[in-house]
């Protein structure tokens, strides 16, 4: 472990911390850890030689996309604009099921220098190969909550060899990269997986202990083909398979009756809101009030970037806060601060790690975002939560901090060659094109 | 007027010109106009000294922001997340009664930075103290089409002032600034002006040769009392004022019925789409794909940043071409295509300039934007219409042209003092606080 200590002067903090949102002030951090956050400057901060400036700078903790797919983003523009079926089937899976290794690694890193340069600091990912993307994570830096995702509509052997894949990926780099990888049980979805074979990742997220992640009722056709084939609605088969007796949380839940909110709540699952891609995709707009309301905690994910198209996370932010807004015809829902909290906070939560990311405190991991707030669209700076939410965009991200260690400095991945990764994604995507 | 030519080598080239879309090669300026577009080298390219190096940027027309009230960007996060009486009678208008002539200047001068930096090269202006804003537009170097926006609901003499004030500034400031501004006539709204007052503007409008803008439909409230005042929905009030005899366009349309949206169809009447304002102060999602389907001119306009709360057209591009998939359970409307059209080719046919503005080709005004693509949201460079709909940003604008003279150079404005602007804003934000 490295040996650190380092301060940063005069900047202005949005913490999270609900019993000390705005700070002025000082932040110090020791190796991997914030140990000091305050208005005045820290005893024997002036014996601290590392120091950053903090001025024209708006500090906040690092964000967290809880659902995506990051090779995917080899395929972003690839199609758009299509209804779901041609998309998936036309376009999507012929060109997925041409991915190699290779593909996947430079794929998923496309997508962590456009995700770390635009302030996000830990994000799941749910794919295969997933070695490759483990690798990726732990050479860049940032923290991967990762999973083999499997479908089931195969062969008895392939969904054994694809439950034996996910189980030895999970063991194996569970707790790597000092941590920062983490690795939870996924079968894809209940409408491409058979009952039995979700058991099956039920059993082994118990008996190795594991969080569990899966999408659902993303879309109304998917909600009724459940219904046809198992009488009952995705959340209840779910919970009667056994998936919500581990901590779970799901992808999407865009259509969602009041009873399911409520079996939700009560089972303490997380719903992963993705507006943009649920939008683009016209799945509809999820019950995000609702779900507030009823204790759900809901985060924010970004998709892949084949139906979003970026992974621009404070896209999402906005989106969050704007769109249940209009749909609902009330201006009330989701104001700013939750919208934050969604993609803080309460990300940090649904991953399980809420005691350690999501706050500006001390004791907290250093993962934290600075934005170069010096811009016209920051200003009058009144409320600064307001303008990060209705205004910033991942754009104006200029530092990135994780575990302490500094991640992007400047605008740029210092720990990854953006240049050779901007180049490699395109031979993949013009091989895969032509191949 | 300033002679010169120059030329854009190596660029690749959305000219949103039908016939030619796509172009990698050289756009060649001279003075204020496109004077050649194409793949090859045009000739005598050798002897134009004054190159700008395209490579690693994306051209395309500088975009125009169809409705707007800039000065209110003093008003940037002051209330957000609350009832549209609280926030337009509690917050907006008592600070707006205080503004003074310099409250407009910077408030205006905060929002022209913030549009010009994110590629905005002409907006659509409505508030008062106008001359204070028309002075901006003129040292800026971007197009404003501006109007003294008039509420009537005040005696008679008042009424009788703000006319003669709209009047005056209309014909005072028509074709200055070499062109760049133009004026139009601007009753408030059906709801905020009596029928009679309508009428003296559509009159002067006569009189003065002028194009028409107003509000119109943006609430469900406001439709439903002017059924009640009135007997009639808005459009065919504002039809019997004879408001759509005159070249016209109004903001927001959300709640349109199809017999509506044909009429506005027939008289040529366009609609400035408003999306992120819409949904904030949850007004509704406006019909936009029937209006389209209906041969209505739909364009894109930010609202204020007191309702937005930026000023970036991109991500009204992007919410137009999301929010309706979405809304409407159809992922095929508003393609990314139609959504870019709607910031640039139809944008400048609602200001009654698409004979000059919003196409990349020989003849039109030479105003354009660069932006650096050479970042991994635009990768795999493939679909560049899709990357700038679904993934750009205003913040990647690098370079901003208007009448052929660069008014942004690399992320900064050449004629305008950022540091002042931002400065004196946070100035007249505070005394407006505090006074």
């Amino acid at each position: 472990m490295r040996m650190s200590k380092w301060i940063i002067e005069n900047g202005t903090f949005i913490t999270m911390d609900e019993s000390n949102p705005l700070v002025k002030g000082y932040l110090v951090v020791e190796d991997d850890k914030i140990v000091y956050v305050g208005e005045e400057a820290p005893e024997g901060s002036e014996q601290i030689t590392d120091k950053v400036d903090g001025r024209r700078l708006l500090f906040m903790p690092g964000l967290v996309n809880t659902h995506g797919h990051a090779a995917m983003s080899l395929l972003r523009g690839y199609s758009d604009d299509q209804n779901l079926q041609v998309w998936l089937q036309d376009k999507m899976w012929p060109m997925e099921a041409k991915f190699t290794a290779a593909d996947v690694k430079w794929g998923t890193a496309l997508a962590v220098i456009e995700m770390l340069k635009s302030g996000t600091t830990a994000f799941v990912d749910m794919y295969d190969r997933m070695d490759e993307v483990a690798k990726v994570v732990e050479q860049a830096g940032l923290r991967g909550v990762l999973m083999r995702g499997a479908i089931g509509l195969c062969p008895p052997e392939v969904q054994k060899e694809k439950l034996a894949e996910a189980v030895s990926f999970a063991k194996d780099w569970r707790g790597a990269a000092d941590g920062r990888i983490t690795t939870m049980m996924s079968p894809h979805a209940p409408y491409t997986c058979p009952p039995a074979f979700i058991e099956q990742f039920v059993q082994a997220a118990h008996d190795l202990d594991l969080p569990m992640h899966t999408h659902m009722s993303e879309t109304a056709a998917e909600v009724e083909q459940n219904v046809r084939d198992y009488g009952c609605r995705p959340v209840e088969h779910l919970d009667k398979l056994g998936m919500f007796s581990r901590p779970s949380f799901v992808a999407h839940g865009v259509h969602l009756t009041d009873e399911e909110i409520a079996l939700l709540a009560e089972r303490g699952v997380g719903v992963s809101h993705n507006p943009a891609s649920n939008l683009k995709l016209a799945s509809g707009v999820a019950r995000v009030p609702e779900l507030l309301r009823a204790g759900v905690t809901v985060s924010l994910g970004t998709d892949s970037a084949a139906s979003n198209n970026n992974l621009d996370l404070f896209d999402e932010i906005r989106l969050a806060a704007l769109i249940h807004k209009g749909a609902g015809f009330d201006p009330t829902v989701v104001p700013a601060a939750e919208a934050l909290r969604m993609a803080t906070v309460y990300g940090a939560r649904t991953i399980g790690q809420g005691d350690k990311l999501g706050v500006l405190k001390p004791g907290m991991k250093a993962d934290l975002i600075a934005l170069d707030t010096d811009q016209p669209h920051f200003y009058p700076q009144s409320d600064m939560v307001s303008h990060l939410v209705y205004s910033a965009s991942g754009r104006d991200v200029a530092h990135v901090w994780v575990d302490g260690r500094q991640v992007v400095k400047g605008g740029k991945c210092t720990l990854l060659d953006e240049e050779r990764i901007k180049y490699e994604a395109q031979q993949c995507f013009e091989r895969l094109l032509n191949g």
